[in-house]
């Protein structure tokens, strides 16, 4: 049946009732056109028609089957969910509003309609949690499953963005939330039997970490507002990020790793693993937390709108003159400052090397 | 010499040092960041920062190895030129002028640094014609090259654009240039021995306008102008492309098959191969020309203003109370209109179907 469906969808039918059906997903979720007068053409046309005001910020990512997720690790809304998510972290991680999202999704010949429709279920449930409009995109055929996700995001003014490059010496290093989650959510995926030794509940809380993570924007926004002088989220590691800061603004980056908020059930995972915890919060990315530099003087004020959006900012280290990143444990002892690379380690759920 | 490359840069330096040397080749070009107040920031942050005035025109397009293109049947530069030009003739559509452009790019393994900067001088040759600035986009693996461009372009307020939905009955269908060219530079493509019948600086023209399609910017906001009531571009073929502005406008499109501009040598090409140079001009596809509707008495300003451009504009039907496409030929028989379906029949130069 499953292979039938296809049939009627992608060779008989083909791209404009996939697409149409697509949109009528969105439209039903409420995200494919906003009532703001700032919306003028959304999915259908050459191009959708927006009338921005102020300043915007715009990012692309892209998710290969394969390379960033294996099909059967995790229900297909959720690569949609993750897609859309990790666009949004960066948003997030410049201080943006969400705005709109333009998708390019390559569909292997063996993803019927119902999964495609799935797909974009998950899209649209992010879309909704934060606001975003789906306005456009592409659908083509593809040898794997493949989204492309440009987000574009608001402020009222480009100052009012925050950039990697503004920190300077002397100024605290904060991190939101807890890490090292998602990493652990990936042992597990790839290990589901170390779940007997943490409990289920906390197994599942460190699984979803893993596969739908969730883009800060309302932190990022309030540390923007708050006055943080350099920002980014952690998709590739504590360490890698870091390092993008450090070289961006040209300072130093020192991080006491004994500072770091690392999840429930983090050590639990590494220990049946038999990996390093500090490597899972430090290095293994994907939490899609916010590290922002502050002002020594702006760290309260920060603390408080984190919390009032329902996270936490934790003080992890300071800026200093110099460049690099030095990740020190309280024996004094330095880690390596290690993180994902796509094009060499970034590992899928299970995908080959 | 060039596994050994490959095995430098994607496994050992890896993603960060592509991205800078990506960024530097489109530096060199010129079209990296604007001079222009509106760019705040461009490559190498987590967003590019813009500050638009008036309205944007947005849209994504997505070319995969082996479904739209195959990489030996043309130099790898061109794969990057058409994937711009083809996102670009969407604006063009619009009416809107070329602004920003975003760019994801999966790399296969085999593909090593030198084609991938190659790629994007492509990219950086089409940018650096039109006036498009490229601030950003994602790298990653991928089993197959794909790239997917999402561009901005801009106009002065929202009802200057041109969607394909302000069509009425009783007005004048127009179309850019010549059609045909790039259906027959496709059978060029797949059958080289056919370029003896036509004369190889002809059979260079037409292989030219499948391979390096141009985005006909000038023309678009010339027409927007001049008052066009709907316009799209010929991606899909003739009859596929006029049934949209058919079905978004709600109007019967009625095309004279004898007033088709068709391209010189697309008649001989046709011959060749045993194929209807109709089907070829009318059906074909990728010419990337700009079909657009206007008020009758608009035509004669809109064939100056396209002249003005260095192109010109054939009248070649008119819209009436009904729906849906007719092209008649001369002796009162219709053709069946028809185009590529990306799903179903789109042919990649030799790609498996």
């Amino acid at each position: 049946v499953a292979e039938r469906e296809h049939i009627d969808v992608m060779r008989d039918e083909g791209e404009f009732r996939l697409i149409a059906r697509l949109a009528e997903r969105l439209e039903r979720a409420g995200v494919s056109r906003a009532s703001a007068a700032e919306v003028h053409l959304g999915i259908g046309d050459d191009a959708a028609v927006t009338a921005p005001r102020g300043a915007t910020a715009t990012s692309t990512e892209a998710l290969v089957e394969g390379v960033h997720f294996r099909r059967d690790a995790a229900p297909i809304g959720s690569i949609g969910r993750k897609a859309l998510a990790a666009a949004l972290s960066d948003l997030a991680a410049m201080g943006a509003s969400a705005g709109e999202a333009y998708i390019a999704l390559g569909i292997p010949d063996d993803l019927g309609e119902p999964e495609c429709l799935e797909l974009y279920d998950g899209v649209a449930a992010v879309a909704a949690d934060t606001g975003t409009i789906v306005l456009g995109g592409d659908v083509t055929r593809s040898p794997v499953l493949v989204l492309a996700v440009t987000v574009v995001g608001h402020a009222a003014a480009a100052d009012a963005l925050v950039s990697r490059a503004g920190a300077s010496p002397g100024e605290v290093l904060a991190v939101t939330g807890e890490l090292g989650g998602a990493a652990a959510g990936l042992l597990l995926v790839d290990r589901p039997e170390l779940a007997s030794e943490l409990g289920e509940g906390t197994a599942a809380l460190l699984v979803k970490r893993q596969v739908e993570p969730t883009p800060l924007l309302a932190a990022g926004t309030a540390l923007a507002s708050a006055g943080a002088s350099a920002m980014i989220d952690l998709s590739d590691g504590l360490g890698a990020d870091a390092a993008q800061i450090a070289a961006a603004s040209g300072v130093r980056v020192a991080i006491e790793l004994d500072r770091l908020p690392v999840q429930d059930g983090v050590a639990r995972a590494a220990a049946a693993a038999g990996v390093d915890e500090r490597e899972l919060a430090a290095g293994g990315g994907e939490d899609y937390e916010l590290l922002a530099v502050l002002p020594p003087d702006r760290v309260g004020d920060a603390q408080r709108a984190v919390s009032g959006v329902g996270s936490k900012l934790t003080v992890i280290g300071r800026t200093a003159s110099g460049e690099g990143v030095e990740i020190r444990a309280p024996d004094g002892s330095a880690l390596e400052p290690s993180g994902f690379d796509h094009l060499r380690t970034r590992p899928a759920p299970g995908a080959p090397d």
